[in-house]
């Protein structure tokens, strides 16, 4: 249950320095490389020969080389050239639209004529002097769309990460709920409360007091397919919050792309971009460090959740204000998934009266 | 194919002391805390929520608190708070009547309407000068039945455990089985025999020489549901065995406690009581650490066993003198079953012509 | 999909050295054992008492004894004693023929009235001083008909094996198949070449210069259910190749013993027959431990391509004419398991008539 004819987050250009990656999405499995020029590309991971994976191959002069007996992939996956063979005739695999962007490998896994890379939404963060980025990836066994709801829905820092940046104000201060088109956003605003220790981990790196009371924000907000940015941050009390200005605040935007692997389970990448102290790699590194770890955190209980929910396939969850984020955003999956179904649909009856 | 209308030990104080214990019983998963006043009590493993498991969560005044997003449980199963949020209206979930004794916490898994505490059998060892009790427990793959089978038919001492309570005489006298109401006894009496490793380090441990022929017995009682404890001794020879003075014997009660995880596994909790030098607890954790050793290598065969008969399920099992013990208890297990499948139809078509 | 009537190697004398081994074969479960008179012999590993895999017990006086409860299984599948018992009555377990040979223990899994011992291939290379043997096994997750593809076309060691026996010349030359009767050949001859880093050791090994150019040659022969034996090996160039005089060359004979454990599972029995310097015990050791190096190369690309081809069943793989060894050897198989089935249909069918 996840749109297919949109962008994902695949993998990034580290992942396929290398050589070739393997990598199911969207229940596909696929293998990325750079080809020609370059150029990334995507193949089913599956040789038309015999069936080998083709990321056990490697490439040569931007050509997909299987490992297993050299036949060699053009990256539209049309067969170029095997050893001592005629490859005129070979059936073709499918190949998958990609696009390099934001420091990541983004591919396409549905109908690959209505691909546009200017639906690949914009980011400021990147490749911007005034930004610094840091994250990770985390392979997760349960539905992408529980994970939405993790981070849309931010009470849960009180209690899965109480050590860091969970406090009681979150609790205590209602949140709101809006959707503007596609989008869904979820806010918080605390005021005059003291920092947990990430915020106070954040202060010290823009060369602030972290012992003073603190103004904190978190505003989620949700696109489709998956991506939810969440602005984060704390200012010095009184300043104006969300809007104080750069040298009293830390302010950064958790970035999170979801990308489904089965219907059971997902890639995780997960990074922060702050705004604050950008030529500090060594703040770079222990803010990933410390992101690394608070994340880690909800791993176990999302794929406890996914199990009780696979043996309890019955039972209804509960849906209340703290849930509006998660319950927004899945209303509008559910909008694009009758989409592409009725589009499916369509097609599919043309033909038949065709 | 176990009761449900009974009591099985679930775990002990110990596994509750940290925090909450998530553990599936009789194809359900529970959790087990304490809660108000330390009362022991157990909920399913099912947060109303957002089905996150409730067991990694806290107890927070009594209440168990969800570790997602802090609601609160009673422990009816009631939602009794969640933080800026309305409870009233959440539906509840199951709770289970508990009890906790004998150094166990037991739980009743099937209807709560007949849950009796008085239905919890008497041991006398436990808490009790005259006794020591050491114990621990295993995970084990296989049908509760099968380990049934294994206590009940102690010939298989020789051949799994020669080293240490095994020997031929075990396989050379004849045991007995009997009937009794709902218990079944399989009782084996060897007189003038050498003791075999295990059991000279009881005589030592009782201050008896461990060099001169003894009398053995082992007396095995299965109860209902699948307690099965076994009255096992050695006095020095020609003194009445059994009935030996207490100064001239080394008598225990093997205590084994079968509870069904699913159709083919179960938590073991084994232990030994022992009626001799109580107060020396070096003695205790020997006896303790020999046990586990011995208890440990049933684990692999009955594993295996019950792999074999998952892959050969249109095989019959041969029943000889050796079965008769497992034999009769799985005919009273089946009674019980019978009786509680009658009472469930008998509700069910009371229920249709209402 | 594997042919039954026909012999196997099941394992080794070194394996059933310490006592029984359990091992599954062609999807049925057996253990093997030395019995009387130290002669081997193959079981159902079930022990018809209750189910115990007979493999966890222990041989004696010939006998195999149950490590359950001491039943002691004669080597026809018939019980013999059991301590305190009478067996008369019990039913039978299936005995296999086995034959130890040429150093393996070989196993009939269909038909016992069939089998016969004339119809184990012969060997030279066994117990014959011309001749030095070092080999081991494998546990591959694939069908064994992808190993039969593997060994009969060899191209994939340009690939697979690049850094010990694969060179481009591999590529270059094409090969020839041939069928003779129920074997099949594939050959390929390469001229006036360097030897590849494991070539060249064979030459140092028979003391011959590792930097001159070599003729290289192998030649594959299949035969049924799957033996592939690969003749291999390089001269010196110009003397003559594969005829060249035993003293200018390395030759050898690569060893695969292919038995299916389930559909998609299987033991690989590999080894290498080298007819020069036959005494040298450390050359056995470093060409056991290179080939052992090599061939574990192939397990993930196997285990991947069927893990590929269980997930796209709809998929037909490609025949090239580098593919012929492999078509060849499966049309052979696929005409061996129409014979066995319609004997079998031939037999259900007078049986239904009768």
């Amino acid at each position: 249950m996840f749109p297919k004819n949109t962008w994902y987050v695949a993998c990034t250009p580290h992942d396929i320095a290398a050589g070739p990656l393997g990598r199911q999405i969207c229940g596909e499995r696929m293998v990325f490389y750079r080809g020609e020029g370059g150029r990334v590309a995507a193949l089913e991971d599956f040789c038309p020969h015999r069936g080998a994976p083709l990321s056990l191959g490697f490439v040569r002069e931007g050509r997909l080389v299987c490992g297993y007996h050299g036949l060699e992939m053009g990256c539209e996956g049309k067969t170029i050239a095997m050893p001592g063979q005629r490859v005129r005739g070979f059936p073709a695999i499918r190949s998958y639209p990609v696009q390099e962007r934001y420091g990541f490998i983004w591919v396409w896994p549905g109908d690959a004529a209505q691909a546009d890379a200017a639906k690949i939404p914009h980011f400021d963060w990147h490749d911007n002097p005034e930004w610094a980025y840091g994250g990770g990836m985390y392979h997760v066994k349960c539905d992408y769309r529980l994970m939405i709801d993790n981070l849309m829905d931010l009470t849960h820092e009180t209690y899965v990460h109480s050590a860091s940046i969970g406090q009681k104000e979150i609790d205590e201060v209602p949140c709101k709920t809006t959707v503007e088109g596609d989008s869904v956003i979820t806010s918080r605003f605390m005021e005059n409360i003291m920092a947990p220790p990430f915020w106070q981990l954040a202060l010290r790196g823009n060369n602030l007091a972290d012992d003073v009371p603190v103004d904190r924000w978190q505003i989620c907000r949700f696109t489709p397919p998956s991506h939810v940015m969440i602005e984060v941050g704390v200012a010095h009390a009184g300043l104006g919050g969300y809007d104080a200005p750069a040298d009293r605040k830390a302010y950064s935007v958790v970035v999170d792309f979801l990308t489904p692997e089965t219907e059971t389970s997902m890639w995780y990448f997960w990074g922060m971009a702050r705004k604050f102290n950008p030529q500090d790699l060594a703040l770079t590194d222990s803010i990933r460090e410390g992101q690394g770890k608070i994340f880690g955190e909800d791993l176990e209980m999302l794929q406890r959740q996914q199990q009780n929910l696979l043996d309890y396939p019955e039972r209804s969850l509960l849906k209340l204000n703290i849930d509006a984020g998660g319950v927004q955003s899945r209303k509008i999956i559910d909008r694009i998934l009758a989409e592409e179904n009725a589009v499916h649909s369509l097609s599919a009856s043309a033909l038949a009266s065709a």
